[in-house]
């Protein structure tokens, strides 16, 4: 067998790496797994869709991987399975090894890729019971508890497509958990910020946000027992909604059976009132938490984020990290509540 | 007349806002001058285009504002012209206005915004004759050079749309101009990471770069006298070619006659190799350089960065700010240099 075949084996099915620019530190992957030739790229097919075939329907016909969590119904079925994806971002393997060339620096993607998904191929989560949408936070907190503590792992993203212009190219509802190396930029930056306010401010930048959203009304969708549900102050997006905690709580995997419930009812209302009011839009959210490195974040807040899929980022938004939005978050909040009373 | 009457009326046509990201730092803008209502969002008119008017073939006649810049031809025929943005993002002022909110920081979002339009209704910048690409660089060095003292404006952003999925709402090729009161975060980075190489390194990090890129070949896709023009070691989308002088210089204003026709041949180049390699695809370009705040960044380098709309950038992505990118740099440098041979 030559070097190239052992490359392409089972143990190592293909190559991921995780490169840094060399000017700002930030990551990028390269994923060659799904690997197209570069002409195919002309061909017009950007997102690779078949709806003709749900993948995810009977999943061991469809060749996915071996199911990492599965939770049944009372009648025996399937209500949800996590399972690794079948073309994963990153490679399992133990640890990162370095890749360097010249004055840059790069080293092997490796990490966790699972897929989570709910067993109706039509209901999205806005549109699952609540017990159901509590089953969908229990596995990603089951899934956080179980790799959290890898040693190549120090960061997990939870996150979650709905609609090809938002990138899911499967409609079966599915939600997304990668465990990586390093520590995501967006979220260096929301600590290095939480901090900063801390000492400047000797209190918590998210109670404080939420304690005046709570108070000040106009940009609030829905708010029960544990959370609260709104459009932040300075959306990056038109109808972009935040949801965060009530409890001061740095770290997602340490909610409890309690909050969950009242997370899924929340972040279920949050995408219904999206659903609802903005005609089923693609949309994305996901989990921001702490990174799983060792280290404490007592200023942080783990919190969700969901972003509507209602405008394209074009040259300014790419060059400049400015998001130019054409709708105030106070008559966004007030027309997403709106959709909640109706 | 009412107040709000006189809020819409000509002298302030609407209302931009800049607000603060609480945590990050980081800016976005609220400008509601394309507003629509709440419910409009969900009629799926996501980028709105009229392919059968074309607004710049006759600038006067549809209304644009007068012509800021105008380059005429021989035979006394326009064949160039800047006017400012009929609905534009920033709205001309004076000076920033402070417009807090409980712990929030917001100001108005005063700027200029205009429109760089050349005369070919077809032609996009790769398949103009290298004259006229010249003509494009004169009008955007021409415009910094006149903005980049006012009072309000501290960055200004050059960027190109081509395509609808980049964001190009008129097909007629065109380049926008953003001369805003804050520095952009993405700036900000890259100005703070040359520093810091350069405090470690004792050598500029844009020029570590273009001499390894220029020894090694392997991502170069065509180099001319003073510049070069390559797909960047950790590219954030597949096919991405950055554009670096040899020259060190942190100010794009300050580019020399022979520089600029160096670099229109270069840049129109890059994007003719993207056109035929991939198939005309959308794409972004846009120029980073120093902001115009008085201050000297004498570590940094102007450049372009061309980003071809080859994938959608969903949840990870928005995230965590770590692009997944499915083709080697090496791979795709390799074939966009080919399109230049063939």
């Amino acid at each position: 067998m030559s070097q190239k075949e052992v490359k392409k084996s089972k143990s190592a099915p293909y190559e991921s790496e995780l490169r840094q620019d060399i000017v700002t530190g930030d990551w990028v992957v390269i994923a060659t797994g799904r690997a197209k030739r570069p002409q195919e790229f002309a061909e017009g097919k950007r997102v690779i869709t078949d709806d003709a075939v749900d993948p995810f329907e009977n999943p061991e016909e469809s060749g996915q991987e071996k199911d990492v969590l599965i939770y049944n119904r009372e009648d025996g079925e399937w209500s949800l399975r996590v399972f690794p994806n079948k073309y994963p971002a990153f490679s399992r393997g133990r640890a990162a090894r370095e890749l360097s060339e010249g004055p840059y620096f790069a080293m092997t993607g490796v990490g966790y890729h699972e897929i989570v998904v709910t067993r109706d191929p039509k209901l999205s989560l806005a549109l699952l019971d609540v017990w159901q949408g509590a089953e969908v936070f229990d596995a990603y907190q089951d899934r956080y508890l179980s790799l959290m503590n890898k040693k190549s792992v120090n960061y997990i993203q939870i996150f979650h497509n709905h609609g090809k212009e938002a990138g899911a190219s499967i409609a079966h509802p599915h939600s997304q958990l990668m465990a990586v190396p390093v520590v995501s930029p967006y979220i260096a930056l929301e600590l290095k910020g939480a901090e900063e306010y801390f000492l400047s401010h000797k209190r918590k930048v998210y109670s404080v946000m939420t304690e005046y959203e709570s108070q000040a009304k106009k940009r609030v969708i829905f708010e029960n027992e544990h959370f609260i549900a709104f459009c932040p102050f300075a959306s990056r997006v038109a109808f972009e909604i935040w949801v965060v905690g009530k409890r001061e709580n740095p770290y997602f995997e340490r909610i409890t059976d309690d909050e969950k419930f009242s997370l899924a009812e929340i972040t279920q209302k949050a995408l219904y009132a999206i659903y609802r009011g903005l005609g089923d839009p693609p949309y994305n959210f996901y989990i921001h938490t702490s990174p799983c490195d060792g280290k404490d974040y007592p200023h942080y807040q783990w919190h969700i984020e969901i972003l509507p899929h209602t405008a394209t980022w074009a040259g300014f938004e790419l060059s400049t990290g400015i998001e130019i939005s054409t709708i105030q978050p106070e008559v966004a909040g007030e027309y997403l509540r709106e959709q909640l009373s109706k």
